[in-house]
């Protein structure tokens, strides 16, 4: 290594040191810290983050860049894919006028103050002048990040590196056509999975268990890592060796906690697959938003919600809650945990409709972002394509163009990457199928090593070394989000449940 | 407010930011960080404490401080004891050559890791050539702070600023000679509480309640701070509205986490009671680690230990343990927790024999600093002082010379400061006593407010604004710690107890 190599990677590991530092403060916030200290805290994250943007945007990072540039060539995998990394954030960061930046950072701050008000209102005029405004400066931003055809394509590239809208838009097109005609079929199968069965207490303890047990049967590895109950689910790094997950506890619907757990749980898996020779840099993390997502919704809806996992495991999770569910047969069941109808909210959406509401709002910002829709119509917008794709129309605009903080957070081309994460997860589980001789036989077996394998593997060992493409490609053999692999899951999954 | 002042106190308040996240890493370490993430952790925590180090005596720290000392008499009071507080680090630790500070980190970091090998094989000689060359270097370290006659006053100052050993020599001898007779007379009386009464279960949910109610009771707020289990008890600030503690629960004696949540507890009521006005400063801290101590020791012993207190609230303490618990009267209750008696363990002891533990080790380090006892010789030396403090020789170095840390983390100076914080607590009772017109009557009508607004009012408020005379000359009238309270307190307390 060469003597500015080793500098840069120790200026690296320094941003690393805060970086975990702010990710340990912001896990406290959201498990436990007193609420009368939040306010000095957010004072002391305030002053870390500024440190850390000062080390990001110095002109000592921009000198290492470009000397390191300057002999690419001669670079390994790894050190190319740390200069490409921090090139990206040097370049974002630099390019916005520091005032900009700071006013949008304010701007966003009031905005997720005035959502919270305008959803417990349900007034979307309460919102609205700061959504006006989030989507100029968005517009803004896109100019100065630079874009070939649509201003859209820099705010995806903020989450999904290398993906764009002239990608996904036939993506979606066909999702969209194929989903909307799968939830029809299903609604008119007239089998409806009675909702009431799960509606019986299990205390917490029980359900701590269960989750535990669920967390170990998928590998998650508790020496790096601990489990935590929040009021929102997340999954959170401070370092290679501390990979945290936490989930709810609803007393009356122990579903909430082991599917969330089994998320997480897979974000989680990601993390801990990665290569431990990244660790230290920020190489050490998930390509993607959308792989990062393909790898939750694997865990919790290909292997979580599958039958044959169930075949095998369901034995384990009854004895775990007691005599009190031995009427509860393996086919209600299964039954209840796929149960798929539309329904305004989309976090408590079944995994084919979720992507409708993922649809809707990309069509949405899309339009807000090309000016082809102005904010002022967005509720109505908001209610036509809701009719158009799941059916009905929200009662209230709090539980329709209100229910997420997303847009008021400014962010802009965040939401397509949850259904590229379902896209991607179903490429992967049909690749898998192919390599391991049937996905399901193994399951079935209790083989749950040989898929968490598979994916360390093919997915997570290179963490962000490598581009999302890159890892489609060496997973799948194929670069490209594609739509078939989903629909033949949903097909094989959902045909013989619901009859069709 | 100046430009200079309010620039110091942005450049004070940055220091205090990343101090809240240097606190916040360690807290997470010790209440259930994943063991695989403790080695990255520790390399975070080096980037930050050097940030830290790096501000504290950094050359612009320097020029604050002179312009603002050149302006002395103009400044508040506030904000001169932040200059004293800052020039006293800045000092301390520009004083010390950087690499040697740095040789004494690593050569104490190995001794930890030494000392831990001794100690579980019970072989003092594989600390020794460590803490040859700590006790070198404490000198040297001595030689660099200055002192005008004995080379351990400048490391008590470290903990206990002002006070010298000239000061403490005598009370000390006094507290020596008054404690040894009153343990005989105790030892002659014949009454020896039965432990053995205390050595039923208790879940351990049931004392997380008690500990809560414990801790509630004293006046705890909650909403500033929380509470959970760690193998060593221990409270930590991360900011003035985030005030933590922790207990240890031992399943067959619930004296353990009960009387640990009344220490922390008083400790944390110091730290939530200091003017809001400091927070955000190194001001908003304990005066002392006497006079913190003596707020956690009044009310883990002055309170916690107390007839008066139990006598009000012995029924809810019953109510909380159940009623296997009937059986256990009063009487036995309050001699159960005050059963004096020498032991090997200093962490163990009573609230009697403790000053002996301490005695015994204040008067080893001043010879290991003078140079009149050779580390070589210290196991013997601690060997025939316990015989004569406790009348026992310890059967062995592990639960002798080897039972603590302290000295392999070269904290010489740290442990006078345990008893200083029981005397200084006695003389906070007496003169609470004078002024509430009966401590125990207050007590015992369960006006717990009343003990702690005096506290808050007299001690706790000025935080370190103050330095450990001052408080106690604010406080009792008295500007020197004196040992007459505490013998007449436990004179009180233990006459009628075991009949003296």
């Amino acid at each position: 290594m060469t003597k500015i190599q080793s500098q840069f990677e120790d200026y690296v590991r320094r941003i690393q040191h805060f970086q975990e530092a702010l990710s340990l403060m912001a896990w406290d916030l959201r498990t436990g810290a007193p609420k009368k200290g939040v306010e000095a805290r957010a004072e002391a994250i305030g002053t870390l983050s500024d440190e850390v943007f000062g080390l990001m945007t110095s002109s000592r990072m921009g000198e290492f860049l470009e000397a390191l540039e300057a002999r690419a060539h001669g670079l390994d995998g790894r050190t190319a894919a740390l200069v490409r990394e921090c090139r990206r954030e040097y370049d974002r960061n630099r390019r916005i006028p520091r005032e900009r930046y700071r006013a949008f950072v304010v701007l966003t701050a009031k905005a997720e103050s005035a959502w919270e008000d305008a959803r417990n209102r349900n007034d979307f005029a309460l919102l609205q002048p700061y959504l006006e405004e989030i989507v100029a400066m968005t517009r803004e931003f896109a100019g100065y990040w630079g874009y070939e055809k649509d201003p859209y394509d820099p705010l995806l590239d903020l989450y999904e590196p290398g993906v764009r809208t002239a990608e996904i838009d036939p993506l979606f097109a066909t999702l969209r056509e194929a989903t909307v005609a799968l939830v029809g079929e299903i609604a008119e199968s007239g089998r409806r999975p009675d909702p009431g069965v799960f509606a019986r207490p299990v205390p917490v303890e029980t359900q701590q268990r269960i989750c535990r047990w669920a967390l170990k049967t998928i590998g998650y590895d508790f020496d790096r890592g601990r489990l935590d109950e929040t009021a929102h689910p997340f999954q959170i790094t401070l370092n290679a060796g501390d990979v945290r997950v936490t989930t709810k506890y609803v007393v009356e619907d122990f579903r909430s906690a082991l599917f969330s757990a089994f998320h997480e749980g897979g974000h989680a898996l990601y993390e801990q697959g990665i290569d431990p020779d990244l660790a230290g840099t920020p190489l050490y993390a998930g390509a993607s938003l959308g792989v990062h997502e393909s790898q939750s919704r694997f865990w919790e809806n290909v292997v979580g919600r599958s039958r044959a996992f169930w075949e095998h495991y369901y034995g384990e999770l009854t004895k775990r809650l007691g005599p009190a569910w031995n009427d509860l047969d393996i086919e209600t069941f299964y039954a209840g945990i796929n149960d798929v109808r539309p329904s305004p909210i989309r976090t408590e959406a079944d995994e084919v409709t979720y992507n409708l509401h993922i649809l809707l709002r990309y069509e949405l910002e899309r339009a807000l972002i090309s000016g082809d829709l102005k904010v002022a119509d967005l509720p109505q917008a908001w209610r036509e394509k809701t009719r158009a794709l799941l059916g009905f129309e929200p009662n209230r605009d709090a539980d329709g163009v209100l229910q997420d903080v997303h847009w008021a957070s400014g962010s802009f081309g965040y939401f397509p990457t949850y259904t590229l994460g379902n896209v991607y997860a179903a490429q992967f589980w049909e690749a898998m199928d192919r390599d391991l001789g049937g996905f399901d036989r193994r399951l079935a077996e209790g083989d749950v090593a040989a898929v968490r394998e598979w994916l360390r593997e093919k997915v997570h060992r290179p963490g962000r070394e490598l581009q999302p493409h890159e890892v489609l490609k060496r997973a799948t053999g194929t670069d490209r989000p594609v739509a078939e692999p989903l629909l033949r899951y949903w097909r094989e999954k959902f045909g013989p449940l619901y009859g069709l």
